[in-house]
Formats: C-alpha cells, structure tokens, sequence
C-alpha cells in the first residue's frame, strides 16, 4: 500500500482582472497517495523550487492570445502550474526513474504529478539548484535563444533590455557584454538601477520611472540610436524605442508585463511605421521553440557560471504558503531579481 | 548656345495636414537651358511617365519617421518627386548616354536634371513604357522583393494582401498564386474586388468597407489562419490580421495607408502580443534595399508579362495637369490599379 501524505497546495481560484492579488489564490491541504496509476507514463515528483514568472499573468485570464494561445488558462479550482524544480518519487517513463532531480512544468503544491514532454533531468549539481528555475532554466534559455540566437547580435552593437534586472533581463545584458555590446537597461526602482551597473556589469541604467518623456530618455542613453531592443514590458517604451531603433534594427519580442494587468486591452502602439523607414525585424519567440538545443545552452551558461563570468540574483520566498505573494508582486515591481519560491530543501 | 524650352511643372506648395488636396499644388510654366551645367556627373532627361504612390505622402510633410527618415520632405516651392520613365537629352554620366530610355527618381515636370544614383536603363521596350512605373519599377520590384525574399513563402500556404488592387498589392497576389499559395485580398470597392477575383485570379476578396468587424471578417476568409500577410494599409486592418495570423507567420511591413493622412498621429495598434504567442515575424522593409538584385527581378518579371502568366492594370491621367488630381486620388482609393500620368508619349 502506498503512503498517504498531505499535500499542500496554492490553488487558483477565479480568472483574474487588473492586478492579481494574493486572495486569487489559496491554499488548500489535501492528501494523495504516493503512487502512480497504474500504466501511468508520469512522474510523481516533490515540488523543491517553484518559478514565479511574468507570463504566468496571461494563464489568469481567458487568453485572448496570451503566451500559450486560446485555452491556456489555469482551471480555477486546481493548483497553479508553473516551472519548477523537483525530485521524482516513482516514474512511469523509461527516461527518468526515482530519485532523479527534474525541472520543467509541475504544480504549485509539494507532490506533483506530471508529465515528462517537457521535463529536463538535472545533472549537474555543483551550482545551486534554485538555479534551474532561472539561470539554468526557462528564463535563462529565454535569454540566451532570445538574444544570442533570434537576435543575430554582432559585436560593438548597442542593445537596450527593459524590465532588465528581471530573471531574463539581466541575463540578456550579460549575454550581450559577453558578445561585446554596448548594453543600457532600464528598471523600475534606484536598488536595481544600482544592481544593473554594479553587479551585472551595464554599460548604463536608468529608473523608467523617473522619466517623463522616455524618447528624450533614450536619446540621452542611445545617442547613436539602438540596434536591438530586448522587448519585456510593451506600451510606452516600446512606441519610445520604435522612434530610437536603428537602420536593420531587431526588437525580440519576450513580453510585454506593462500590459498584462491592463483591465480595457493593451495601450495602442503608434510608432509601427518606424519598421519601414528603418527595416526593422520585431520579432516574437516562445523559448519551447529552442529547447532541442537546451543542452547547448547548458554547456555554455553553466561554463559561464563556474568561470565566475556571469552573476544571478535570486529573490527567495520561503515555503509555499508564500508563494501567492511572492507571484503577485512580481507585477508591482517589487521584488529584485529572478523570484522563485522554496517549498522543500529536501 | 543650348535651345530654352518652356518647362511645365506641378510645384509642391507647403506641408500638408490631413488628406492632400489638388490646392497643395500648382502648375507653374518656367523656362530652362536644355543643357546640363559644366563638370555635371547628372543627366538631362524629358520624362515621359510619372508613377504615382502612396509613400509620397509621407514627404508631403516634415517627416516624423516615414519611409525614408527625417528631412526627406518635399521642398515647398519646388517640384513634386518620384519615380517615373524618362528619356536623356543629354548625360555627364559615362553609363547613360543621349537617347537612353530611364526609369528612377525624377520631377514632375517636363524636363529634369537629375542624379544617376538609382537610375535603370530600359533595354526591353516591347512591353508598354509606362510598365516602368509600375510591374518593371519600384512598384513591382517591392512586391517581388517584399513577398518572394522577405516573406519566405511555401506552396500551399494562406497570403492575406491588403490594398490588394493597388500597384503593389495586386502583384503580391499574383506573386503568390504562382508560387501555389492560397491568396485573399480586400479593397475598397465593389469593382476592385471584382478585379481581384476576375482579373488578378485572387482565391477571394472582399471589400473592407462593407465589414463591420474585420476580425470576424478574417476568421471568414482565413478559417485555418494567415501565413503571410503583406501589409499595405496598418490601423485597424492590421489589428484584426494579428488575430487571425497563424503560428511562424509573417507579416512584411511594406505601407500603412490608411493611416498617412491622419492629423492625430497614427492609430494604435494593440494586438501585438499575438506576436509572441504565434512567434510572428513582422519585418518592415524598403525596395531600395533590393535594387541590386534588381536584375534578376526584371528577367522574371518580364518573363512573366510575355508569357501571359501575370497581369497589370494601370490608371493612366493624360498630362502634367491632371497629376495634382491623380496623386489626390489614390489616397481615396478612387484610382483602379497602378496610377500614373503621362507627360508625354513622345
């Protein structure tokens, strides 16, 4: 007979309008068995590190083309789903078996069952595992297929990267000052304008909140204009930095997080002509287009992170009874670097 | 001593705010030495045809990020510019020589002087002259460029033409019939969407005026979605068409019309997070960017037209004096086809 434990849960309650608020979700203890259904081809795993990311916000709503597309959505009622880290209990798939550390899709609750389409093993664990809801995982595939593949940056570029100290802004700007770019990002407060300059190495960095008219700003910051912008907040910047851009400039296209609590649609974008006059590619990605060459971006990001050549800060929420907070004020700004929850240290 | 000459013109008065009018024109008669000044690398020309295109409208004031950047406006007082077919008088250009037939950048009026910077000789003659400002000029060659290289088109998939009877759009389609593309095209009269379906050989075609609510318009058109959609009209058009795009779509930014003559800025648009859920290209470019291949262009296009595979409809105005009327006109929609005057037959 299979132990039976209990197993906390957060649970999405209702499509959410504006800002999510903690009271969107609960938490709920139930109890589970520890065991597979039978012929099952999951895995039962223990949920270890939990990813508060920006695109969850589109899976609150009926998506009307949010990241996911049509009928995304989470189910209220049943647990948020996001990436994470976790150890696998019991396997019913030949390619992972007990005891393995995972990442990939899983619920926000200490005992998942989950499928293995998009389930990395984690075999190198000599960095903090934390690492693999950031660095090591999707943001940081995000960032690094995002710019250094869809980009196509050369050296001495200028780039400019918004919502930068973020879990994947502040990979971009590193990726791009190892290319050799010239790397200007913007954030929301002094402390990570501060973080921007002096631990990930910007070149400049400046509080978008201070600013009143943000295309004198990147003027200011962009004399000689931008090459390619690492699109993460939409509305007002992305219309300041269209009238920025440079002659075959790129704009990736990764978020747009100023936009998804907007509860009348997303703010038009007028700048839109800029794309002809100045033969830009604005382009959008998903980072699951790239994960075949997830072991690639391994290599080289965790070769960078033993070599000491790039840094990552973590916001750390303890236990998952925090976790609604820490996933609500990822959309106020107030946390500082990548936001992950712990529900277990094992 | 060199011959004087009366030399008929249609002078750009001043910066134009809202639709242009025939009265932000006038015809002026002057005179001028038909021979170039000493030491000129330019050339004399009599034109002949004058094309005229909805980029000019963004010339008609100070630019703000137009098609081709700042400072790019028509100076009031003298001539209107664009392209057309010219003949040479005279050249200080060792690549042209008197008697060639051009096609480039001219004035409007009888006689200019002008740079031989982005001037083509006309080799073939046994297609209509006026060709060159249309199928054989900077028209054509941005739709071929736009839709058969940037667009990177597959048999079998589903294009969306806006403008589509206009002179580039109703290339585009058939471009894109012949590559084995399903093609759909709007417009904004009955007899354009006639000639759409009946003469250009569009899959089907509809006339924009008559929707009322484009999204559903394009679900209709487009029941499994829009690979490519080639863009020559922007505003709400462009909103819908996010919508309906499907996954690895593009979208090539070639004009937005319908937003040139606003007074207010441009609308906003507000579905581009569909970029990043569908992972869109949109790419804006520029013909001038193509010329080099211009070659290559040219011996299919003209193959095409003798072998009675493509087809072109031209709206011709007789004389210099019908051009303020015949620029107006296209931007409300009353030309059919590629709109051009005739200076002189010859």
């Amino acid at each position: 007979m299979a132990e039976e434990v209990s197993n906390k849960q957060v649970i999405f309650k209702n499509y959410v309008s504006g800002f999510p608020k903690e009271s969107d979700m609960e938490i709920r203890t139930t109890t589970v068995k520890l065991e597979l259904p039978p012929g099952s081809t999951a895995v039962l795993v223990k949920n270890l590190y939990l990813s508060c990311d920006p695109y969850m916000r589109t899976r609150m709503k009926l998506s009307d083309g949010g990241y996911l597309g049509v009928n995304s959505a989470f189910k209220p009622g049943s647990p948020v789903e996001g990436t994470g880290v976790a150890r696998i209990l019991e396997s019913g798939h030949p390619d992972f078996k007990k005891g393995d550390l995972v990442w990939g899709i899983t619920g926000w609750e200490e005992y998942s069952v989950i499928t293995t389409e998009t389930l990395f093993k984690i075999e190198h664990t000599d960095v903090p595992l934390s690492y693999y809801t950031g660095i090591l995982g999707m943001p940081g595939a995000t960032a690094y297929f995002g710019f250094n593949e869809l980009a196509s940056p050369r050296k001495g570029e200028s780039v400019f990267v918004s919502a930068a100290s973020g879990a994947v802004g502040q990979l971009v700007g590193q990726f791009a000052k190892l290319l050799g770019c010239r790397v200007v990002g913007s954030a929301g407060t002094k402390e990570k304008v501060d973080l921007l300059k002096n631990k990930f190495g910007f070149d400049d960095a400046f509080n978008y909140k201070e600013e009143h008219d943000l295309n004198a700003t990147l003027k200011r910051y962009f004399p000689e204009g931008i090459d390619i912008y690492f699109e993460n907040v939409g509305g007002k910047m992305l219309d300041a930095v269209l009238l920025n851009m440079n002659l075959h400039g790129r704009i990736m296209v990764c978020g747009m997080i100023s936009q998804y609590n907007n509860t009348g649609g997303s703010e038009g974008i007028h700048n839109l002509m800029n794309l002809i006059s100045k033969r830009i590619r604005m382009e959008g990605f998903l980072v699951s287009d790239y994960y075949h060459l997830y072991p690639k971006f391994l290599e080289t990001v965790i070769s960078y992170i033993r070599e000491g050549k790039i840094v990552y800060v973590e916001d750390i929420a303890e236990g998952l009874e925090s976790a609604p907070n820490a996933l609500v004020k990822i959309f106020t700004g107030e946390n500082v670097g990548k936001q992950l929850v712990v529900v277990s240290r094992e």
